[in-house]
């Protein structure tokens, strides 16, 4: 052990006391992958939980360029100008080979990382996105107990990891450039029509009306999208970081996201559901984790792919062979 | 064995002469859960499989209203009519539960049913949605080596089943009711995203107006979207059934996303990705299946959600718990 390393207990009650240095260290146990620091993790998880859930958790996404750490800065300071502590958080896949950069860089917020009521804290910068998300997670939760009562989990607008952060937030709101074209390219299939809330970002100065008509456009299609189970009608806003508009009126509308979900019941219950999907997809990770990490199977499937790819055998002869032989090794 | 049972050389045989008798009975035995029959099916398949590819498979979904059956029933004989050779299969979860009605009834397709060049096939009746699926991506197999050029899976607009279909096809057509309201709400999130086509149905009457509005909204909102990996910009027309308009121009959509995907390459490459991720598929659902299946297992989970909900424990201990309890029974 660490000659500084504190017991779990220490670390909790410091959580619970708000002691941001001893929030800090606890993320980074959570984020080990340490056995050893593994089991603190969990000690610190069971003794904060009882004081875990009372928070908005928004999820914010949008293509690099689309203008994000300044909205954020300024969306930020609107929170906390209302009262509330707030907490950011970061998901980004590709941190394990840039080092967090993009996402991890404290500097990219100004205004926000200089004011006493914000944490930022960058992504993990190594693991599977699984992985990172679980972590994410867990760090959503000692937040909470450290009393941060507005959660922010970003990511960018590539990958998977849009999926993860919707999975892990209440309020899952992108990110858009008006002009769509080749900028869009980034944004994934199947992310637009997951969205609560879409702000079309940079609406200041000669790009005011084209943000409006992108507006309009958005409007328009995400009409046409069918309900949530929510029964919440996404919207779409235009916003300028830099003319300060439509900023307060972004937070209003996921103040009344909350407002008419926590009245309809969806609110808990899809937090509920969201936390027995964890489980799963932990289980299911680990499984695959336990299956795919095989030596031998490694060793075969290169073989086996050769075999599909000429036609010698069956995508489910392929599977039962594999099956079988990693049945057959342990 | 049953008396009348052949061997499998025997069905691949027939199959590749085009006996449509031995066709059907190969796809029981494809559906069979036995682990007898799932040998033959397995020797079938390989004996096959040098025959298979050699068509167009068209994913068709839409709700329950949209006119699907009538839709396919025109649309086939635009196919035939054309000289090709037509199977229609088809994946509906909630027939285990229906008994197939839905989506088995031969006489649904008046016209198609009674064409020699046509191969009616319902869905299978049993069996988890992984499974159904699987099954029906052999039974494309079998068509294919028996001849069949153009193979349409069909699909309700409901549940996973879309993205089953979507994956196991090359073209993923959605039917579209004109007039954007409730009638949508059975589509599932994130599928108009998928499409590569959209057809507005009942284009016809006093419905023309509204349809050539629905269109143009469609098209509008599917500009938005982000291009998929193929480079295919999806295309929205409108159709009608009993006036018999729009249906060549629907098939000679699908021609045109043939002919540009396969000078860009992407048809035959997302073909084989299609292949390897059916292996995946299956060993993940095999390896889900062990787990959950576990009597273990069951008795367990309704203990640890309920400490879940109590905040006893966080969702990964939940899931390390389990984990560990599984691996110990092994």
């Amino acid at each position: 052990m660490p000659k500084n390393r504190k017991t779990a207990q220490e670390y909790a009650e410091g959580i619970l006391q708000g002691d941001r240095s001893l929030l800090a260290r606890s993320i980074t146990i959570i984020e080990s992958t340490l056995d050893s620091d593994r089991k603190i993790a969990e000690e610190i998880l069971r003794l904060i939980l009882p004081h875990t859930g009372n928070s908005i958790r928004i999820g914010i996404s949008g293509v690099p360029g689309v203008g994000k750490s300044t909205f954020i800065d300024q969306f930020g300071l609107e929170i906390i100008n209302r009262g509330n502590k707030l907490a950011v958080l970061a998901i980004d896949p590709s941190s394990a080979i840039s080092g967090g950069s993009i996402l991890g860089d404290k500097t990219r917020m100004e205004h926000l990382s200089q004011k006493k009521d914000v944490f930022i804290r960058p992504s993990p910068s190594a693991g599977t996105l699984g992985g990172v998300a679980s972590k994410t997670r867990e760090s959503i939760y000692l937040c909470e107990a450290a009393g941060f009562d507005t959660i922010i989990v970003e990511t960018v607008g590539v990958g998977q990891s849009e999926t993860a952060v919707h999975n892990m937030t209440d309020f899952f709101l992108l990110l858009m450039l008006s002009g769509a074209g080749d900028e869009l390219q980034g944004i994934k299939r199947g992310i637009m029509e997951i969205c609560d809330g879409m702000l079309i970002t940079k609406a200041d100065g000669d790009n005011k009306i084209k943000a409006k008509a992108a507006m309009a456009e958005y409007r328009a299609a995400l009409h046409l999208f069918p309900p949530s189970a929510s029964n919440w009608i996404p919207k779409v806003l235009t916003c300028s970081a830099i003319e300060k508009t439509g900023i307060a009126e972004a937070f209003e509308m996921i103040l009344s996201y909350k407002n008419q979900t926590s009245i309809n019941g969806y609110f808990f219950e899809r937090r509920k559901n969201q936390e027995i999907e964890w489980v799963n997809e932990i289980i299911n990770e680990e499984l695959k984790n336990s299956f795919y990490s095989h030596h031998q199977i490694k060793m075969m499937f290169p073989h086996i792919k050769k075999q599909l790819e000429k036609k010698f055998i069956s995508p489910s002869e392929a599977a039962r062979l594999l099956l079988q032989a990693f049945h057959e090794l342990k």
